[in-house]
């Protein structure tokens, strides 16, 4: 992954202080420890991850596809929202086993949609919460309990894959006392640092997504970024033009983008993973995502001439999958000068004409390019991104590993459910 | 539509002050007058909609439904965020016709997935453009032509319908030459308020959705808030509640929220209506939208204890369309306290319990109230947030009816492409 900052109001020479330097280094150290206990296990994860539960996740898949037609994956937040950034990305369509998501809400109506669209077909389901806690997850769970009990009668408990805690929690006892079969979620790694445990590995391996690619991607990004010299690390130099838009700059928003329409759900995991990770101490920039061309013609206007506190982030695919060509378009058409040039074409003079009017309208941008979406773009993308979020948060003096702000809700919450 | 500021450091003793009093009399005046040329003809569009092309659309309708078993409907922005809001809010699943949206963006992946599974469906296509110029939707009907004249040949004209300009632009001239059926978008109405004309409503009525039950409640909305008394008007309350997050609390982003799924496309369109209403002139509270509890889950953290620049409208749906309830919870589950409610008691819950502890962390809430889902209610809404939508941004002093700044990029996309 290559960061472009040609655009940005911020160039790399504003990076190379001496202060940086000294931080990086500190951080660089901090992330790779072999103590994981801050919560790091993902930062050598691409090295260290258990291969024997890897294996056990290609057996489990391979078990899945041959007894069904589906997996329903129970999972919110960390839970879900890695894997189904990844299945938009790679397997959007002919998935060898359906994939689909629910438990992330407490909305009978979604829920009820789903199992009405599983009635008549076999069915695996994977509940996947570290703790064994979260409340959307035992709730959904019960309801599909009821629909695989009455469904597989006796037998239905063979259907249950829990992704868990190794040791503790409500999930890993339960299995252990009824014979459900698990997989773990690694100590010292939050829901959204995950997604390369079984977390995301199992709905991947069963959709028929290659994940050795995977975390060959992962890998091969690990190594680029193995080393604590700014200008050599992109992820490192990303999270150092974060932090000066922030405090340099005094933006409040930073904006996600694409072009490539399947790329939206992993714009929505990296919702979660900065404003999670960042998000505290009366700090952090604010994380949305959004699709082009889309959401120009809903936010674009904002962004040229609104309240200028923003800053933009593109992930610029280069090649897309497939293409098509503009032809026999009429003189008369609006049009006509596309006339022999490729969708792609179109899209690529879409990302460079609005990459021109926002730096106009004085927008920071980054731009970090992949050639193309594969498996280990994938992997790649994903460690980069955790990198440059870990990063990012102790630069800004936060901890990224820990999110306390979400607890508070759910204390109020269940207050009042006991309370009735 | 009910508006609950109970919970707010806002109260509505902060709004009757004669400033605003004014203000909105002269605002008031000024959307409702029979001078639309502002951009201002849905203001009173539930009763001066035109009667005879909404039977033509009635009309059109019921042939689709006759010939086709799909509609792919071709708009961007305005011309389809409000038809989907309105598609996944009252016919998600069993659309007489199928509805697919297209031409959202230039990716041919996005648009070759979609033709592929239109493959062996009959199929109309409906158009939507006002200026017939919109690149995306030119493009994409340039590749759609191909794919219908390959499957009806020679009478593939019969199945396009052209939604654009009453008289002028490219569409409207080609139907003319080529006897094409057309409806009409209509003058001064902006895309992003266009929603009750043929824009959304031909697409409604061919999913099975009864148009006139939506428009019977754009014409109750109509009358609830047709009084400038802004104690009465709770649409300006809002508006002048808006004012105030931002003026008076300094808050840069306002955040739509609801517990209830099916309202995720409508908070999109809530997203396209305010920031391309107000962000202009380097002003605007910056608009996003979120679906809870799963975005709790992601963004929660930050709003709770991130930099402290967050307003929350929580859009809250009282009765939900469907429940089921929580049985057989074992002794040893930590959600044993939730054996014998149902989800919906869960969901209101964990609605109460985020109110409470965003509160506890003075983020301003205002709650939009509604009985529960129905076309009457997405008819209501509708209205209800133009009003306060148009308010609000001449509140703020912006021109809320043009989006100058949506044509920057396009001017710079046109120039690389005619110099290729």
């Amino acid at each position: 992954m290559k960061l472009d900052l040609r655009y940005s109001t911020l160039k790399e020479k504003d990076f190379d202080s001496k202060e940086f330097d000294k931080k990086i280094k500190e951080i660089h150290d901090k992330l790779h420890s072999e103590d994981t206990s801050a919560g790091t296990t993902w930062a050598n994860w691409p090295e260290t991850y258990d291969k024997k539960e890897f294996n056990k996740i290609l057996k489990l898949a391979k078990e899945i596809e041959k007894n069904a037609d589906a997996l329903l994956v129970i999972g919110i937040g960390g839970s879900y929202l890695g894997a189904k950034a990844g299945m938009d990305m790679l397997a959007p369509k002919k998935q060898k086993v359906e994939i689909i998501f629910a438990g992330t809400n407490f909305d009978y109506n979604d829920l009820d949609a789903k199992l009405e669209y599983l009635k008549n077909k076999d069915v695996y389901v994977n509940v996947v919460s570290k703790s064994g806690t979260t409340v959307e997850i035992l709730s959904t769970l019960n309801i599909v309990e009821r629909f695989l009990k009455n469904k597989y009668k006796g037998d239905y408990k063979s259907r249950l894959i829990f992704t868990t805690d190794k040791e503790k929690g409500y999930l890993r006892e339960r299995a252990n006392l009824e014979g459900i079969e698990t997989l773990s979620v690694p100590d010292n790694m939050g829901g959204r640092f995950s997604v390369l445990s079984a977390v995301g590995l199992l709905p991947f391996a069963a959709a028929g997504i290659n994940v050795k690619k995977i975390m060959e991607g992962a890998l091969s990004a690990y190594n680029d970024l193995l080393t604590s010299q700014i200008e050599l690390n992109p992820a490192y130099k990303y999270a150092i033009y974060r932090y000066l838009i922030n405090k340099k700059l005094g933006k409040k928003i930073e904006l996600f983008a694409s072009f490539a329409s399947n790329l939206t759900s992993f714009g929505a995991w990296l919702v979660q993973l900065f404003n999670e990770s960042e998000g505290k101490d009366g700090k952090g920039l604010f994380v949305s995502s959004l699709a082009y061309s889309t959401d120009l013609h809903s936010v674009g206007q904002f962004i040229q001439q609104g309240t200028p506190m923003i800053a933009e982030t593109f992930i610029d695919v280069k090649t897309p999958l497939k293409d098509n060509t503009l032809t026999n378009i009429p003189l008369s058409s609006p049009i006509k000068f596309l006339d022999g040039k490729t969708m792609n074409e179109v899209n690529r003079a879409g990302f460079e004409g609005t990459v021109k009017a926002h730096t106009e309208a004085n927008v920071p941008i980054a731009i970090l390019e992949v050639d193309s979406i594969c498996e280990e773009t994938y992997g790649y993308m994903v460690y980069f991104f955790e990198l440059a979020c870990g990063t990012s948060g102790y630069l800004l003096g936060v901890n990224p590993f820990n999110q306390p702000g979400v607890e508070q809700y759910k204390a109020h919450m269940k207050q009042l459910l006991k309370s009735n």
